[in-house]
């Protein structure tokens, strides 16, 4: 399953009290993750937005924390395709530190797809699915999503 | 001139790798003034916003910063009216710490009104005029902006 | 159980392109009402890191997103230990729109207590072990945090 | 004077309730701008922090705000000297949409040196006296900064 990467490096604004990322930050960076592994598979999110009119609201987030990042560490933003439906999708996320290779974060987010006039729940967008069934084509992994 | 208080109390989240509020946050605080100096008026912004169909975006901002504020502390936001024209609106900020009474920073923020359709700049709504005529009757005080 | 609350209105700046609350946001709250819980049971957070020398890192983060929360929006932060063990602390939260009184989220935070030298784990301190056996005297809960 | 160029892509939660860059954001792209000057110049800031035992606090700053930054925009943060003495120093930038080429925001953010240790101003450290003498070697603008 192809995996991604996308980098960023930690700005004074994103250290908290305890001089390390901010753990909601962490979600920022899975966003980024996410954003960027869409546009690297051919499909811009601002696009399925105004062209396909739907958002893709988060339904579930989640996060271990393992080790700090710290002011000026550049992170490492792996992504990948953890499960999809035909209405939802889960992205998995695991975040280095490009210096020390340590894992500092482990986080999954799920997404449910939704039409942006009603906001009800509607098929995930045709050009979005060929990206899915091209990159995870061994068969929708539902299980885990049905499990919840 | 009557002047408002609002007050935030500082989290991990606002701190940066300085072990103080991160300088961009002090525009945060000036917005949260801003708000409830219009509520405390009669005036609410979404409603502004929804009803009369404008937006006010910034045009400039500026910052002093004296003494920084860390975490846990409260934040007192005192706002009042520098200046305003029938188009644009100039609020000022004193942020001071609650504990020691020391000013941690002063702050100008210009507003100009735009019609949510055209966003083309439009006049203050009547509300809003009704609000600074009372406040602020002595006179419309241009002075300050036209020299911009 | 008793269990807290504390409030914040939604600005502008927590908003994102969806024009509701951002996802990463709800930790920011979650956050408030932690500190929040704490200190109403007698116990500062920042005394803990001062006086205590400890810091209490969060180990996992997880929210499930129910309704959105909208700009101006008073955001109603219920607070509650789920569990704890002589080195760990696990928060419960709802957060309710105080206008529709819809739940919004439901999330969990797990801190662990870290030495603030050291940076190793070590025992809640007296202060905050008390607090807990006055609040959750039934037994510690600790078989939830042992399943993972 | 050499200019330099950073650039960042805005992230769904870097937008605000009008759908547009929030006005704060600027100055954490300000600060992305001031720390890439500072490392193409061969001066890390982290370093100036930790060897030479000083930090930059900003004193004042202040953003003139023209043309809105959406969703996926790339923004290029345009940095340069404006002016610095021995104890402090004045960074410009300039903010641009990478798609349209249109300004979007212009800004001045003025550092003081202090020391680490006494937080007392105290003179730039040779390291970055040295960049200056060679980036901006026509004299020191003391001018502008004496002026306020």
């Amino acid at each position: 399953m192809p995996e991604h990467q996308a980098t960023y490096r930690i700005l004074y604004r994103d250290i908290d009290s305890m001089g390390v990322l901010y753990y909601g930050r962490y979600l920022a960076l899975f966003e980024m993750g996410r954003v960027e592994w869409l546009r690297t598979e051919g499909c811009r999110y601002r696009d399925l937005e105004q062209e396909q009119q739907i958002i893709l609201p988060v339904r579930h987030a989640e996060c271990d924390y393992r080790t700090p990042l710290k002011y000026d560490d550049i992170a490492l933003i792996h992504t990948w395709i953890e499960a999809w439906t035909g209405t939802t999708l889960k992205f998995s996320h695991r975040i280095e530190c490009a210096e020390t290779g340590r894992i500092c974060a482990l986080g999954t987010v799920e997404l449910a797809c939704v039409a942006k006039s009603s906001h009800r729940p509607t098929r995930l967008p045709e050009i979005l699915n060929e990206v899915l069934m091209r990159v995870v084509p061994q068969k929708r992994l539902r299980k885990r999503l049905k499990q919840k």
